[in-house]
C-alpha cells in the first residue's frame, strides 16, 4: 500500500474531504456550547434508538445483547463527557508583559486551535464505543474538527444505522453536512485515499498492526505529513510476584480467566501474557484453566476465528511450548486456549505477538527476569503487576523502568475494563500505538485534534466568537 | 538519504546511543531537584566561561560580540527556567475510585514518563540558544531524557568548547557520561545514523527544510518510528490593514526594517513577506527601504550568503517583480534586499519560499485577499497583523481562520524576539515544523520528551524515587 496507491482519485472520498474542509471554518468559529449540544444531540439520538441498535449490532457482531447494551451506555456517556470538555479557544496560560534589561517582553496568551478535518477508522471489536460514533469521532467533534468516517467493512448494517443517526443529527442542529460524513465505501482503497487527501489534517485508527502501520506510512509520506493516532493492540503482560502467588493464587487466576475469555477475548487490553515464577507455574496454570468457563463463543468474523486458531496452533507446535488448554474452532466459534512456556521462547514472534481472541501464554520467569521479559515484549497498552505489601520495597526502584513499556500500569487488577475519565491513558509505546504521547480514551483524547497557538499582545475583543446556532 | 543509508554502522554514534540508553534508567529515577541542579550547573559553567564563548562564537559565526553576549544570557536563563520546570513523576490528575451501576471504577492517577534518549541537532543561527546547550538539550534533560548531540558542522570551535562544558559538568554532578554526549563527527551520515539508532526515542532539530524532512522521513521509516520535532523555518507574513498604513506607515516600516535586517536576517522568525494594500504599497515600500540601515553584514557561512543572493536574484528575474532594493554580496557579506510584487506571483516557489537573510517581499493585496495569500504561503511559525482599534470588528470573525496557518499570532509587533516563557508557542503547521502540536521554545518544550502514564490502583509508597546524587 504505497502513497501512490492511496493517492488514486476516489470521487466519494474527495467530495467528503472537500465538504469537511469547508465545514472546518464553521467548526472553528462555533462556540463550546454549540459543540456540546451537537455531542449531546448525538448521544440522545443513540439512546433513543438503543433498541434498534442492540438488535442490529448483536446480530452482526454476535456479541451478546447485554454487552452491546452496556457498550451503548458507554458510548452515550463518552459523547456527553467529551462534550463537557469541548475546545475552548480562550487562553489557558498567560505571560504578562514585563520589562527586563530595558527590553519589553510582550504579553503572550497560550490557547489552542482545531487541526481541521479528521479521518476516523472505527474498530470492529467495539462496534459502538470505538465505532462510527465512538471515541475518535466524539473527541474530534469536541475539538472542533469535522470528521470523515470510513466504516469497518465487517459491520455494514451497524455502520448504516449509525450513519443515519449522524446524518439526521447534523442536519437537525444546523451544522453543514461536512461536519460529519460517513463514507459508503468501506474498502481499503477508500481508507487510503482518505488519509492521502490533502484536506485531511489527522487520523484516528484502532485495529490491526498491519492496517495501522500502512496508514501511518502513507500519512508520513504525504507532501504535508499528518499525525496518525493508531492504536494497534498489545499483549498486556501480567506480572505476578511470588508473594502474590503464595497468598492469592486462586483469586488471581479467577480474575484473569474472566478477563482473558470475556467477549471471546476480543479486547485490545486482553491479558495475553502472564508471567509467574517457575516455582508456582504449574499450580497457577491449573488454577487458571480450572477457572475458565471454556465455553465456545462466536468471534466478530470467521476470519478472526481462523486467525486465532492458526496462531495458537503455530505456537503450540514449538517443542518447548506446553498446551494446557487447546482451542477448538467450529466456524466462527472458538474455545479458549492456554499455553505455557519458558522465557527464552519469547524469541519466537508467534509466542510474543498478540493473538486476538480468548487465549493467554504463561511464561515461567522470576522477578529478576521481568526486565528481560518486558524488553522482549516491547511497547504495550498496559502492564499489570500482582503483588503484596511486602513486595513494595523491592518493586519501588523498578517502577519507572516498568512504565517505560506501557501507557497504563495496573496494581492488583486486570487490564480489561478501560475507564472513560479525565485521568485515563489508553495508549503506549510503539507497536501498541504510533503516538505514545496520546490517548484514544478519556478526556485527553480531545488533545490529539488540537494544537497550541500563542496570541501575542492581542487587544481585548478580538477573539470572542459568535454562536453560529444563534445567528 | 534513505533509511538504509542512515542505518549504516557508525561506531561513535552506536557507542554514544548505547551509553545514553544505559543512562536513561538513571535519569528516570533521578529526582526533579537533581535534574534542576544539573541544568543549573550547566548554566553556571556557561556563565563562568562567557568571555571565552563570546570570543570563539563571534569569531566563528561573525555575529557581533554584543549579540553573542545577549544570546549567552538567553541560554543560561533558558537552562534555569527549564530546570525549574523539570519532570515531576507525581500525578497531575486523579480520578478517584467510584462505584457506578454496581461496577467499581478503579482509581487512576495520570502522570508522565521520559521517552528515553533524545537526538539533538543544533541550529547554526543561534549558536548558543539553539546550540549544543540550547533549548532542545535543556528541555530533554529537564524531561529526564539523556541526549546525544550532533553538532552543527559549520561551528566546530563553538561545539568543541560547549562539548567541553557538557563533559565537565556531567562528571562534576555525578551523572554517568551517557546523560549528555556531544559527537565528534558532525557529518550528515553521523546524523542519519543517530536518528536510525534503535536506542534513540525522539529527535529535536532546527534548520533547513531539506535536512529536517530527511530526518523526519528516516524516523518514520524505522521499525519503531520515533517523533522528530523539526523546526524548518517560515516566511512569517505580516499583514497590514489600510487603517494601520494610514495611521502608522512610518513607524511600522521602521520596526519592520529593523526586524528584517537585524543579525543579517538570520532568524527563523524574520518577516519575509509583508502584505500591504495596493493603495499604499508604493509609499510603504519607500518608507521601508528608507528605514533600512542597508549596511553590509556577514552571514553565518559563505554558502548561506550565496544562497541568499541567488534566491533574491531568481525572484527578481520574474517580470512582475520590482526590485526596490537590490542585494549586494561581497564574499560572506550581504546587503538587504526588498522586492515588491502582486498576489498572483506567489504562485512561484521562489517568491513565497523563505530566503534566509536580510530580505523581504512586499505583496500588494487588500484585506479581502488575505485568506488567499495565507493559503498560498502555507504553515508558518508566526503571522503578524498590524491594525487599528477600528479594524477589530472586521477582523474578529477571521481570527481563527488566520490562526490555522501559524503557531503564534502577533498584534502590532514584529515576529523576531521570541520570548522564553511558559505561554510561548514556537512551532506551527507543516512546513514550518513537522509537529505542529509542539513548541521548541519555552517551558512546554519539555512536553515533547515526555508521554503520559496512567497508574491504576497504585498503593502509596510505590512511586517515590530516590535521589541518585544522595546515594
Amino acid at each position: 500500500m504505497s502513497a501512490d496507491e492511496g493517492q488514486r482519485f476516489h470521487a466519494e472520498v474527495a467530495r467528503a474531504c472537500e465538504e469537511a474542509h469547508r465545514a472546518a471554518s464553521f467548526m472553528r468559529s462555533s462556540t463550546p456550547s454549540f459543540r456540546a449540544d451537537l455531542l449531546s444531540a448525538l448521544a440522545n439520538r443513540v439512546a433513543d434508538r438503543a433498541g434498534e441498535l442492540v438488535a442490529v449490532v448483536a446480530d452482526e457482531t454476535q456479541l451478546s445483547p447485554g454487552r452491546v447494551e452496556s457498550e451503548i451506555g458507554r458510548t452515550t456517556g463518552q459523547l456527553r463527557l467529551l462534550g463537557a470538555h469541548t475546545w475552548d479557544a480562550s487562553a489557558f496560560e498567560t505571560d504578562p508583559p514585563v520589562v527586563s534589561n530595558g527590553v519589553t517582553q510582550p504579553e503572550l496568551q497560550l490557547g489552542s486551535i482545531p487541526l481541521g478535518p479528521v479521518a476516523v477508522f472505527p474498530a470492529s471489536n467495539f462496534p459502538m464505543a470505538f465505532g462510527v460514533l465512538g471515541g475518535d469521532t466524539a473527541s474530534a467533534l469536541a475539538a472542533g474538527c469535522p470528521v470523515v468516517i470510513k466504516p469497518h467493512p465487517a459491520q455494514p448494517a451497524t455502520s448504516a444505522l449509525l450513519a443515519d443517526i449522524v446524518h439526521d443529527v447534523v442536519a437537525a442542529v444546523g451544522c453543514p453536512a461536512g461536519v460529519a460524513a460517513v463514507l459508503e465505501d468501506s474498502s481499503v482503497s477508500a481508507g487510503l485515499a482518505l488519509v492521502a487527501d490533502s484536506y485531511i489534517k489527522a487520523a484516528g485508527f484502532t485495529g490491526s498492526h498491519h492496517a495501522g502501520r500502512s496508514l501511518f506510512d502513507l500519512a508520513a509520506a504525504r507532501v504535508e505529513p499528518i499525525p496518525v493516532y493508531a492504536e494497534m493492540g498489545s499483549v498486556n503482560p501480567v506480572l505476578v510476584t511470588r508473594a502474590a502467588t503464595a497468598e492469592r493464587l486462586g483469586s488471581i487466576a479467577e480474575e484473569l480467566a474472566a478477563s482473558i475469555e470475556g467477549s471471546a477475548g476480543q479486547f485490545c487490553t486482553k491479558p495475553g501474557v502472564v508471567v509467574v515464577s517457575s516455582a508456582h507455574a504449574e499450580q497457577f496454570t491449573a488454577a487458571l484453566v480450572g477457572a475458565m468457563a471454556g465455553a465456545s463463543q462466536p468471534m466478530l468474523t470467521s476470519q478472526m476465528a481462523e486467525n486465532f486458531e492458526e496462531t495458537a496452533r503455530e505456537a503450540a507446535e514449538l517443542d518447548a511450548v506446553i498446551v494446557e488448554l487447546p482451542p477448538q474452532r467450529d466456524g466462527r466459534c472458538v474455545t479458549p486456549a492456554v499455553l505455557r512456556t519458558s522465557l527464552d521462547q519469547l524469541q519466537h514472534a508467534v509466542v510474543r505477538a498478540e493473538n486476538f481472541g480468548p487465549s493467554a501464554v504463561l511464561i515461567e520467569a522470576d522477578q529478576a527476569d521481568w526486565p528481560q521479559v518486558l524488553d522482549m515484549l516491547g511497547g504495550q497498552l498496559t502492564i499489570t503487576i500482582h503483588g503484596q505489601p511486602s513486595d513494595i520495597e523491592t518493586l519501588r526502584p523498578t517502577m519507572f523502568d516498568v512504565a517505560q513499556y506501557a501507557g497504563r500500569v495496573i496494581w492488583n487488577g486486570v487490564p480489561t475494563g478501560v475507564r472513560v475519565s479525565p485521568a485515563q491513558q489508553h495508549g503506549g509505546p510503539y507497536p501498541a500505538t504510533t503516538a505514545s504521547w496520546s490517548t484514544s480514551v478519556g478526556v485527553h483524547a480531545i488533545d490529539r485534534w488540537l494544537r497550541p497557538v500563542a496570541w501575542q499582545s492581542l487587544p481585548g475583543g478580538l477573539l470572542s466568537s459568535a454562536d453560529p446556532a444563534a445567528s
